[in-house]
């Protein structure tokens, strides 16, 4: 390809949001425009990346069985009812009505559409296990779509199903799958990332795991433990509390004025945060007359995800009107209305000299004995993990990074198969609902973690297995014609060779091509120029960094494709 | 790939609402699934054979300098309010509120999209010519989508924008896309297709062709004439009409009583339908007020298409109420109200003694002569071409027969660029907005059309580059240790040589997998069976026909190489 021709501009300056460097990185090389808010075209370096992660990806799908199948973009209200999730899916799936006046929507996960495939093709316990996958457009709804590729409304995104006669047979293929993800994203050159034992939410199922990329930029919260191989998302992190030392104390009302904040009351009463009860009220979204409260220790946060699932429903901060019930503000356990849904952390079990909303205004009880205040109450942990809070495992100290969700795998049971009733026949002459996996990887955001993780201060620093191009070929004075000559019968040997070379035949200065050489990553550039070629030679440099060495032409293409192949080596050498 | 594990069911009866060969073969193959009307899942063996057909459409693309991007499926409005296209196209473009509010739309064609991506990009004449194209996902909201893939809502379409510096320019490259179209529908497998100069519609522009397969399924009409080389969509079709005998007769008023049709007047007036005047109602889309009258001679119909090119507005056939000026049924030409806007066919200019409606009840005039009774009158060609006309260029006779619109190009001019505001630097300083061309191919059509032309009794006959294997590998008795032991062997080999194979490893009997070997439409049928593999060796069968060989097992290998070269050759070899 000729730089010249290539519809794709360089830019000093990046998009005025753009906060993280795969933002500003991928604009400024020119690979992405945005379309509008969440949506991107993307330019033709972009467009080469992305199928470069889309055959890796396809070749690891095949290797476990995967079939590469299509389902529709566009889909009838009548399939999503089926599953129940025409109505349990919130905004961020967009519905439409067509010309006929029928309810469609936009898809955004398949689940739906796999089974509607499967169900009547995949007939007898013999076909299984199966795994189908596509790799196709979605469309999600984000209220706060950001971060270039990061977190965009519209993607490309492998999404695999497979259906299983037992959670044996799914077990031994999810770990196949596992085992595939770590490939993945290794070949498309991803260093530090790792697996979480995660939540399912809305997916349904049980176990799952979500691949994060270790980086500043990312949006989720990681826990690690440095003492162990202890690591969880914060929405399901655990950790061991310290209990608090009992004291006996008896149930006290008192008078605590205006003091509102947990650091108010408990300077006023003396004590720490930690001998006080925290209460935070939610709602259930959609029936904001349904009031949950949780209860955490003072010096605690509630953990949503959690909540959620100590409650079985969604649930958003509350923030309707005032209710009878919480009306008087000072929340606590003691004595609150039976209509509301009450939530106990872990963290008081067991504890003493608390202090708590008394549920009357100006009043605090100091005091409380969970156990003996709130005899037969649960406990469960909803509580969010903190840096430095101790190790569940090995009693080491938990520390928190963040990370960008690069793909995930769930294990969903037979939620899609037995609520749209697809049935297989077993070997002994019954049926039943096959077990499913699910299994994504975004793949603009792939492009996006590569991007961020592989870079400098100069621009992109591309792997070589999912880089536009392997080579840069830059040449300096192109404008004298034996120089370009020369330039031109290497790019020629080059293309011959099976060596993909962009070829900067842009008149102008030196500086501007190797900056944006340094800005668009190849891994590997070129230099051809007027003194190089008065001895025979040309200019090789790897964009990771590294000294520029002189290679006679006679064996630059031999010695490019060596250096193709030892960082390739370098990167699916451990597989 | 295992026949037993694929995710594709093979069906005896085809879908109640399929009419079309192609739509009941892919049907009955298991290739494709339902979904909603005009919305298909692919299985594998299809979203294979999409992928062929892909790599194939790319290829020749990036041979005429094409650089492949990606646009988005979902658009903002104002993108479209640029080019004028929001309110100009109507109900079969989706449009959705997100969930902010905006205006949103699903995109059916992306010329916004690709002057979007360029305009800033793309800013000196010495970037230009320059294509970007890319293959992704549609959305039409077709009324009346039928055929299977034939017409659907839904659909995985190449659409291609190339930019120029001057029309010359256009020309060269519009030259190349042509015959590389040509290629792409050899390579793909289709035989009886050509290009006929076309409509450009609601595209915009002048020159246009489209690519036809010549298929009774069709549902365009093509002209040929049996003399020369002249073809021609319905659309656009011209033909030389005989001109009638002078006749003078005088403009009388006569009393038609109750005869309504023109064959009823006709019969009682004792004259032929081509000595009457035909009157067809219309109303322009959107205002039914405006009433466009078609007048043409009395034995033919009228071209819409070329009607609306006539009164350049989009006009349907009128079927509101009576209005003042048509209530009196029985129209004619003569003190018709000046508020109707009147287009009068060529066959019509020196007309003489004609019948007419007289524009009240019970009467029609007789003796009309255009020439005499509407001096000053402008006549157009709005009338359609029917067999056995007389070719415009020759004089022989026109043929019709049915097509199927595979592909088409059009010169677009500059009214995206000029709407858009795309300008670019010319040499001299000055600046200019680019011309454009644009090209479609839909995939899926593609994979019907191959399945409309290449079909016998039995089911598909999928050419060897685009089939979804190469190889239908029989085995007969896989019960039989060693029969199955020499399957795998040969599935293994096959692999390994580059073979596309697929294993037939049912247990079943054989006339099950002749039947389903046939259906599919593999181009070559492997036989391993206790009977061959006594004397060492294989059946080798075309799906096309002929005989059926015995091949040693030992140079099987080599024969289906071959015999896939040769295949592929007799399909390539004349590029």
């Amino acid at each position: 390809m000729l730089l010249s021709k290539l519809v794709c501009e360089r830019t000093k300056e990046a998009p005025q949001d753009a906060r993280i460097t795969s933002h500003i990185l991928l604009s400024r090389a020119g690979f992405i425009k945005q379309v509008a808010a969440g949506i991107y075209s993307l330019t033709p370096p972009a467009q080469r990346m992305s199928q470069k992660i889309q055959n890796i990806i396809r070749e690891e799908m095949n290797a476990i069985d995967g079939q590469e199948v299509l389902f529709p973009v566009v889909m009838p209200r009548e399939m999503w009812e089926e599953s129940g999730r025409y109505t349990s899916i919130g905004q961020e799936m967009v519905r439409f009505k067509d010309r006929t006046g029928h309810d469609m929507l936009l898809g955004m996960t398949h689940e739906e559409a796999a089974v509607h495939m499967a169900r009547h093709i995949v007939s007898s316990y013999n076909q299984l296990p199966c795994m189908i996958y596509q790799i196709q457009t979605k469309f999600r709804d984000e209220a706060r779509s950001r971060g270039g590729l990061i977190r965009v409304r519209e993607f490309t995104m492998k999404d695999a199903y497979s259906f299983h006669v037992s959670q044996e047979d799914l077990d031994k293929y999810y770990q196949r799958a596992y085992e595939a993800y770590y490939r993945i994203f290794k070949r498309i050159g991803l260093k530090n990332f790792t697996d979480f034992k995660s939540d399912t939410g809305m997916m349904g199922g049980s176990v799952a795991h979500e691949f994060m990329l270790v980086t500043p930029a990312g949006e989720d919260t990681l826990v690690f433990c440095d003492g162990c191989d202890y690591r969880a998302n914060m929405e399901v992190a655990e950790c061991k509390r310290e209990e608090l030392p009992r004291v006996e104390e008896t149930l006290e009302l008192v008078d605590t004025g205006s003091a509102a904040t947990i650091e108010e009351v408990c300077a006023l009463l003396k004590t720490q945060a930690k001998r006080s009860v925290k209460a935070v009220v939610y709602a259930v979204r959609g029936d904001a007359s349904k009031i949950v409260v949780a209860f955490v220790r003072g010096d605690l946060e509630v953990n949503e995800a959690k909540l959620k699932k100590a409650v079985k429903m969604d649930v958003v901060p509350y923030d309707g009107g005032v209710t009878e019930e919480i009306a008087c503000g000072n929340i606590g356990p003691v004595g609150l209305s039976d209509k509301i849904i009450k939530v106990f952390d872990l963290s008081l079990k067991g504890a003493t000299g608390m202090v708590t909303g008394a549920n009357k205004p100006q009043y605090h009880y100091k005091g409380f004995d969970t156990a003996r205040d709130l005899p037969g109450v649960e406990f469960t942990d909803i509580a969010k993990v903190a840096a430095g809070d101790v190790c569940p495992v090995c009693g080491g100290r938990l520390r928190l990074e963040n990370g960008i969700e690069i793909g995930n795998i769930f294990q969903l049971g037979t939620k899609y198969t037995a609520a749209m009733n697809m049935t297989v026949h077993a070997e002994d002459g019954s049926s039943f609902n096959p077990i499913m996996g699910c299994y994504g990887i975004g793949v603009g955001r792939a492009i996006a973690s590569v991007a961020e993780e592989s870079n400098d201060e100069k621009g992109l620093i591309l792997p070589v297995t999912v880089a536009p191009w392997q080579v840069y070929l830059c040449v300096l004075r192109p404008d004298k014609e034996e120089v370009r000559a020369a330039a031109d019968k290497i790019y020629a040997d080059m293309e011959r060779a099976g060596i993909e070379v962009l070829l900067d035949d842009r008149d102008c200065a030196a500086g501007i091509k190797f900056a944006d050489a340094d800005l668009m990553g190849m891994p590997i550039r070129v230099v051809v120029s007027p003194r190089t070629l008065e001895a025979e030679e040309a200019e090789v440099k790897l964009r990771r960094g590294g000294e520029a060495e002189r290679v006679k032409i006679s064996r630059l293409i031999g010695h490019i494709k060596d250096t193709i192949s030892r960082l390739t080596e370098e990167i699916n050498g451990s597989l």
